[in-house]
C-alpha cells in the first residue's frame, strides 16, 4: 500500500521515521531514502536509526535545497543525484527484501520535475504488492493521491518560523 | 515549546515516535508517555524503542479504548489511569532531565474529561521553560493550541479503513 504524508505542516518526515521504528521493531527489513537531503546534512535521526543498521537501508542521495536558501548548484546537478536515488529506491523495491520503502520528499522532487512524475507512479502503481511505500514530502501531485491507500495532509496551522525563530539541533534536525 | 499534533488523520504518535528518535539521536533524554494505550498492547514501537532505554523513560499508562471498541470497564477506572499518567508525567517534567516529553493522546483524556483540562493546562504554561512537550490526540483543545508554539493539524484525506481494511500488524501497531 501507498502512504503519502503531504502538506506544508511539520510531521511528514518524522512521521515517516515513527512508521519506520515501527516496522523495524517487528523486526522487518525497512529501507529509508531520502531525495533532496545532503548526505552532509548530519541528523539526530540518522545517528539514532544506525541502531537498527542490521534492518535497516539508510540512503541520502540529495544536494539541499533546489533554488532556495542560497543554492546555487545548476538544476542539473540536482536532477542526476534525484534521478539516482531513485534509480537507487527502484532497485531496493524490486528486491522485494523490504516490508516498508520511506521515499522522503520525493513529493518535492517531482513537484520540481527533477523526476519525471509519469515515470514514478508507472513504476509504483506496479510495485504494489507486498510492500507499504511511503512518499512524503510537501505537494504530493494528485496522481499519487489516486493510487495511494492512506494520505494525510500535515496542515500547519501555527509554526515559531513565523515568529522567525529558527530551527534548534536535536528538535529541527 | 508545546507541540501539538492533532485531527483525525494517521501520522500523530508516529510524528511524536520520529521526533523522540531525532532527540534521542542527540544523545539527549526522552521521556514518552501514553495516556489511554494499555500497557497490554505490545507494540513495534515499544520494542524498537527499547534500543535508547538508556536515554528513555517510557510508560503506557491507560486502560485502552473508552466507550468504543467493547470497552467495558467503568469510566472511573479509566479516569483513575489517566490521573495517575498524568501525575507521574509531571514529576518527570518537573525533574527537568528531560528535553523532551511525550504526553501521546492527552488530548483524547482531555476531551474524555478524564483529566481536568484547567490543571493540565496550567501546569503546561508554566513547565515551558527549557523542555519541548509534545501532545497528540485528536481533538486537541483550543486553549492547548493557543499555548503551544507549534500546532499540525493531520488531517485525513484518504484512509483505508474506510475502505473496511484493518490494522495490519508492523504497520498500524
Amino acid at each position: 500500500m501507498i502512504f503519502v504524508f503531504t502538506g506544508n505542516g511539520k510531521g511528514k518526515t518524522t512521521a515517516a521515521i515513527g512508521q519506520a521504528i515501527r516496522v523495524l521493531g517487528n523486526k522487518k527489513q525497512v529501507a529509508f531514502i531520502q531525495f533532496i537531503k545532503n548526505p552532509d546534512w548530519k541528523t539526530g535521526e540518522d545517528r539514532a536509526l544506525q541502531k537498527f543498521k542490521k534492518n535497516l537501508t539508510f540512503f541520502k542521495g540529495g544536494k539541499g535545497f533546489v533554488g532556495i536558501m542560497g543554492d546555487r548548484l545548476p538544476r542539473s546537478v540536482h536532477q542526476k543525484a534525484a534521478l539516482s536515488t531513485w534509480q537507487r529506491a527502484k532497485r531496493l523495491i524490486r528486491s522485494k527484501k523490504f516490508s516498508l520503502v520511506v521515499l522522503d520528499e520525493i513529493c518535492v522532487a517531482l513537484q520540481l520535475k527533477l523526476l519525471s512524475k509519469k515515470e514514478v507512479l508507472s513504476f509504483l502503481k506496479k510495485a504494489l504488492q507486498g510492500v507499504d511505500i511511503i512518499c512524503t514530502g510537501r505537494n504530493a501531485p494528485k496522481e499519487l493521491l489516486g493510487i495511494a491507500g492512506l494520505v494525510t495532509e500535515m496542515k500547519e496551522i501555527k509554526h515559531p518560523f513565523q515568529k522567525k525563530i529558527w530551527g534548534k539541533r536535536g528538535r529541527e534536525y
